[in-house]
Parts: structure tokens; C-alpha cells; sequence
């Protein structure tokens, strides 16, 4: 086995023959994770207060890391027929996963540059995104997505009916408390912040009705949630449990 | 194939030989929805001032499109052997999707009137409700209804359940707190507002018991409101599992 | 038949050979939903000033047919060999059901007496009560409370696990924010208030931690009780798909 | 049969051959809840003020009935011939339950020692701890812990999709709202506490965003905050399921 064929068998969760993670790749969860907490405390001033040289010198380190790790996946994309030679390396680059890979990398320099506007933040964001490389660790995650799939329609039509269920309690909230409270419920938009709330149970607390009918309708909204919430996981349920069924008639071995 | 026959599969999803929508009725849902953002927009007054011209032009074009889509169905209901005629044409009118449609139909006048009144408020409720179309368009959603159906009497016994429950808790925190907080507490009706928001675990905050009975009957009422969630989901779950096993059974070909 | 096995035929729903309720039996159901209302809307003053005479003749006329109905019942218990003669009747008047009923009878006796203490809002609880005796009316809800029976061990270990997490949270929180806050975390009891509001996700929002801490384990303990609603809600919905499994595998026909 | 081997079957509920609690073991679970809550109580000045040598005698009784039940449960270790003889029977006291009982024990002396530091409350939370061996005394526990080890990666992949959703909206509500509200979302970790209170429906209402824009990615996050409940329990109630299903396969007798 050549060296290229050792290290894309590190890589790539999928040319393993076991399940789980790699000794490689644990390092680079690892990296990941740490990456990532790294730029959500620096946010925190009564963390980064007086740290600032020390923070850009991590994020440097964790610059170079992931450089490496780029170039590696770079060179073991060959190992696939797909991605052979100059032109095949680029279009693996154009992959979603490789270009999240690439975009996480580049936002890794914003820390260099200057001033502290709008554009380095959404940049740092893309660098929390980076996380969302973990989901392709997992072949369970493929199972769940599965099971998902195959009732993306009655998933429509339940969040379709929640839908219709949030226009018509932030209407009727909004005729009837607009006159006692203008600005909590002053326009319909502002009466779906109130009745989004309700629906999904939240219930902030920060606007409520106050007339005797608003709290009849709120009431029925509140109770109207409980099923917006029990539709979607007994309908989850059922595809989760028809998808082991499914597996165990097709002749596979239970995974325990 | 005729005209009428073509555009009737062009409107009718059951019509068509192939699932999903089809590109008439795809523009006639994005149209729907635009005209009900647009109705849930124009209350906000951050958004509607100055524009008041611009909208009601804007109205005037959703009334025309609708009135054309409403004639065309007319026009089509013909191929119904049930509804040929004039007559038939009238009897297709009187079923509730073609009332619905109707009215909402009616309501795009409203714009045109004077005034700002509560029955103006009211026909632009029944504008949202042009959304309850959108309904007929899945065969999806029927099969989430015939699970709801078989399973009817479950559901209201835990809905009679629940009523029981809201009652108990409200009487007794009335019995317990009304002392201590009249405006809150002070009769049953206004300590159900506060049980409803416990019991649906939305918990607004604006009311609770401040006394270390009222506490501890508040925290059991909380505790009941997640066996509250719990049955109808599970009820649901298995209503949906056996839809699909009992599809199954019957030979169908599993969707996916 | 006699008429006295048509009226019992009328009022014992388990005598009927056809699913549903009687006629008779309908006409119950809404006067013990209108009594309860009554009591319910009475506690209000805006509903209840200036309308006491009205509010007490109304009661009187609900007593008096509920003592018929009692009196009916009495005479219907015959009708089975168990409560025959005086010593049955006297026994029949010994069930839980019929000591309910008895209890909800007398209490309609009370708006007679003087006084508005304790004792007298106690005995309006138990008319609230009556709304029990609708529990009887229906044969799903023996298929729920017998799928609830078959998973009780389930249950049992699920709800002394949210007791333990509840003490565990409650007691870290204690030791946390005690110092910071005193009157809302001063003591073990006082922090289970927070505790339990955040673990079956009310939130009302009248305290929460405030120290870094404290947070960390407030969210800890929200996410926790993410699957304290997920665990009995998993637990029944496949207690009621086990149950319809084994009613069809009986060769019952599926109700539907 | 020897007074050991009677004394083991009325400690060990394994070694019982009917379910439920032996009569010893019952007084056990009583005495372990009653000391757990005395030290909850006595943690609130309203209850301990004034009553400190009587809850201090009350606890010693406590330590005296613990030390009893672990001499015995030491003493029958010997029926099992792993833990048999002096090496044996400290080999059993080094099982992570038995620690669990010393630790519980140990914690007993702490009221006679002087001071309110941090230590003693910590030791008081071990003796909270003392609940934990409740879980012992059911097999219905083993089946709900098979299941769920069943699902660990569906369950793993679930709460990794949760912490990329939490660290997502709460890097977006940082962006949006840390100009208008820097106490609240000054940082991202500060806006964590917000995101976890809205993605669990907690939803303490403390903070919440006030912008158009912050108000429509929180209403996103609340909506994403149901699937965050539907997922694990679905997943849950189709391992339950499954678990009964293959139970049943086996042969083995349905518990009811």
C-alpha cells in the first residue's frame, strides 16, 4: 500500500473497512472543536481583555494546521479515478464539502487584518462553520437523513399547517389587541413574533395579551402548539422506526 | 386532448398522472403566498407609509390574477361529469374549496373601500385564509388525516384529560393564591390563563404562585403538562407507524 | 324489554351495543359541562356582580337534575345480579364512580349556605370534580390506560431518573447562585422552583442564574430536560404501537 | 437455606425470584428518601431556624440505619463467590455502587463537623447522591439503558447537529444584536445563554432580541428548537419499539 493510500484511509471516513474515527481524524475533531471555542470565547471581552497578542499567536498555529490538512486532502483526492491529475484536483476544490474546507481556511487570516467591521464577523462566522465538516464523520447521520427523506412530504404539509396556524393567531391577536397594546401587537409581523412564541412553546414572556378574548385565542395558540410540536415527531417516529424494520426485512444484521 | 382537458390538468393536482405540483398551479401557489405577505406587510406601518398608492395598485393586479384563475376553474369544473352545466357550474360554487375561494376573491376588493374598521380588518382576515388552499394541493396531508381519524377517540379522551387537568390546577391555585394575589389569581377563569401556559410548558412569566403551596402545585401542574405533550405524540407516533405497516401489508409499493 | 333495562341501556355506556354515546347520556355530558362552566364563570366578579339571584336559581335547577339522574342510576344498579335489592343498591353506593357522584350532588347544596370560607370552596372543587365521571364514557381511554399499565416499570424509572437530575440540578444550583442571589437560590427547596420550571422547559422566568457558572449548568439542565420529555413521550408512543400490534395479531379487526 | 442467603435475597433484588422490592428493601428506599430530603429541607431557614439540635439527632439515627445496611450488605457479598473472603470483600467494596454507598456513608459524619465552607456543602451533595442507588433496583431500567446504548450514534449525531444550530444562531444573534443590546449579546457566549433557553422552549425571557432582523433568525431558532425535541424522540420511541419487537421475536414472554 502506498504512503497517499495510508493517508487517504486516515482521511476519509468512508475508505476505512472499520466504523469510527481514525486516529488522524480524531486529531482533526479535536482541532476543530478547540478551533472553534477558541473564536466563540475571544468574542467575550472579560476573556480576550489583555490577550490579544497570545489569541493571535493560537490563531496563527491553528492556521498552519489546517493549511496542512488542506494540502493533504488536496494530494488524496487522486486516490479517487474522479479526482485524478491537475484537473480533476480542481474539480474536487469545486465539491461543497472542499470549498467549505477552503472558505473555513481563508477566514483563518481575518485575525491579521485590521479594524474589527461587519465583514471580519460574518467572516468568523464561517469560521464557526467549519464545524459542519464534523457531519460527514458518520454514516449514521446518512440513516437519520434517510429516514427524513422519505417523509419530506408529510414534513411539508405539517410545517405548511403550522404556517397557516401562525398567519391566523397573529391575525386575530392583532385584531384584537392592537387598540389596548399598539406596539406589542401593533401590525401583524409584530404579532407572529408573539405568536411564533406561543406555538413553539418558548414564551418569552416579553408581550402577552391582556384583554379577556386575546387570552381565549392565546390560549387555544398555546394548545394548537402542542400538536405543531407532536405532529413532526410522531411523524419521525414512525419513519425512524419503519427504517430499522425496513433493514431488518432486507436481511441486515442488527448493528448492536 | 382538449383545451379544458389540458388546463384542467394544469389545476387539478388529482387530475394529474404524475405526483407534485404542476407549473400553473406552482405559479398559482407563489402568487397566494405573495399576496398574503403582502396583506400581513401592509399592516406595519414602518412598512406601508407613503406606499399606500403603490400598494393598492399592487392589490388591484393580485385581484385581477385571481379573478382569472377563479373563471378558469369555473370554466374547468365542467369536466366533472358531476358538475357539467350551469347548473352543475352553480353546484361546484356551493362545495366548500370554491366558497373559500370565492370569498377570498371578494375580499381583494376591500382595499378599494373607505374606512378601517373591524369588518374591513375582518375580509382581510379571510384574505390570510386563501393560504387553507394551499391544503388541497398534497396527497400527503391525507394520509396525516386518515391517521388523525383512526386514532379520533384517543385523542379526545387525552383532550378531556387535559381539560380536567387545567380545571383541577386552576381551581386549586385559585383556592391557594387568590388570597395573596387577586389581580392574578382572583377567580378561575383568570387562573386558567396562568394553567394553559404552564400546562403547554409556554410559561409566559407575566403570572405565577408566589406562596410555597401555590410553588409546589404549580411545579405538579408542570410536570402533568409533559405527560400533556407526551400522550398525543405518542398516540400519533403509532397512528403514523401503523399507517405505513398496514400500507405495507396491503402490498403497496413503499414511496420512497 | 322493561324500563328499566331501556334506561340503563340509556345510561350505562357499557350496556349499549353500539359505539358512542346515547341520547340521554349525551344530554348529561352537556349539563355537567354547562354546571362546570357555571362554577367556573362565577368565581369571576365582573361575570358574577349584580347576578347572584340569577346564579342561584340556575344551580338549583342543575341540582335538581342531577338528583334525578342520580335516583335513575340507583334504580338502573338493579339491572346487574351484583347490586340487587337494598343491600346491593346500598352496596352499588359504596363504588368510587358513585361516591363521586353522591360527593358532586351535595355540593350543589352549598351557594345555600352562608359564608364564602374555605371549607366552601373545597366542596366547589368537588363539583368541579364531576367533570371525572366523563372518564367513563369511553372505551379508548381503557386501550390508553392499559398501554400506560404495560409500560409503568418504564415509567417509574424514567420519572425517579427526572427526580434525581431534578435534586442534582437544583442542589449544583444552590451551591452556585446561593451566595449571589438569596432570596431566589437561598436554599435546596427554593432552587427546585427554577429547576423544575426549566426542566420541563416552562421557563417562567421569575428567576434564573445570573453568574457565569450558574448558566453553564442552567443550560446543562435545559438540554436534560430536552430528554426528560423525550423518554416518556418514546416510552408510550411504543407502548400504543405495541398495543395495536397485538390486537391485530389477536385478529381483532383494526377499528377504522 | 442459610441466615446469609436469606438476608441476600431480601438485599439483592436480582436474587429474587419475583419482581418488586423485597419488604427490607422497601424500608431502605424509605429511609434513603427520607434522609434525602431532610437535607433538602434543612437547607431552608425557614424550616432549620431554631431546630438544629433536633435535625442533628435525626441525622445521626440516619448514619447509625446506613452503617447497619452497609455492614450487611458487606457481610453477604460472600454469597457471591467473586467477592468471597477478606480480598474478595474489598474487591466488591471497590465496585463503583458500593463506593457510591461509603461515599453516602462518609457524608453522614459531616453535620457533626464545625463550619459552613464549600466542602461541607459538597459533601451534602454526595449525600444527595445517595438517590443514584435507587436506579439498582429495577430491571426495567436495564432495557430503557439497552435501548438508548442501541441509538448512541443517531442520538451523538443528533446532539452534534444541536451544538453546530446553538453555535450557529447564537454567532447570527451576536452579529444582529450586540450593537443594540451589548449586555445581552456582547458576545457569543453571552448569547449562547439565549440560544439554549430558545432552542430547548425554555425560554426565560430575560433577553431577547428587539431588531426586525434579530427578531426573525430568534423566530428560525425557536422553529429549529422543535426539531430539536422531535429528533431524539423519535429516535427514542423507535429504539423503544424495536426493543419490544425483538424481545418478542425471541420468544419471550410479554411482561403484562
Amino acid at each position: 500500500m502506498s504512503l497517499r493510500a495510508a493517508l487517504t484511509r486516515q482521511l476519509d471516513p468512508k475508505a476505512r473497512s472499520r466504523p469510527g474515527l481514525s486516529a488522524l481524524n480524531r486529531c482533526i475533531v479535536a482541532l476543530i472543536l478547540a478551533s472553534t471555542a477558541l473564536v466563540v470565547l475571544e468574542t467575550e471581552p472579560a476573556v480576550s481583555a489583555g490577550r490579544e497578542g497570545l489569541l493571535r499567536a493560537v490563531e496563527l498555529g491553528f492556521a498552519l494546521l489546517f493549511a496542512l490538512e488542506y494540502a493533504a486532502r488536496v494530494w488524496c483526492a487522486g486516490e479517487d479515478p474522479r479526482y485524478r491529475g491537475m484537473i480533476g484536483r480542481l474539480r474536487w476544490a469545486m465539491t461543497p464539502m472542499a470549498l467549505v474546507d477552503l472558505l473555513a481556511l481563508a477566514s483563518l487570516t481575518a485575525p491579521l487584518a485590521e479594524g474589527n467591521g461587519v465583514v471580519l464577523r460574518l467572516l468568523r462566522l464561517a469560521r464557526v462553520l467549519r464545524l459542519a465538516r464534523l457531519g460527514r464523520f458518520s454514516i449514521a447521520g446518512e440513516a437519520l437523513s434517510e429516514a427524513l427523506r422519505a417523509r419530506r412530504y408529510e414534513l411539508a404539509v405539517t410545517s405548511a399547517a403550522a404556517l397557516v396556524l401562525l398567519l391566523l393567531s397573529s391575525t386575530l391577536l392583532y385584531l384584537v389587541e392592537s387598540g389596548v397594546q399598539p406596539d406589542a401587537f401593533g401590525s401583524i409581523p409584530r404579532a407572529m413574533w408573539w405568536s411564533v412564541a406561543t406555538l413553539t412553546t418558548v414564551g418569552y414572556g416579553d408581550i402577552y395579551p391582556v384583554t379577556a378574548l386575546g387570552r381565549v385565542l392565546a390560549a387555544a395558540t398555546a394548545v394548537v402548539g402542542i400538536g405543531l410540536i407532536a405532529m413532526p415527531t410522531g411523524i419521525l417516529a414512525a419513519a425512524f422506526s419503519d427504517t430499522l424494520q425496513r433493514r431488518r426485512d432486507a436481511g441486515e444484521p442488527p448493528r448492536e
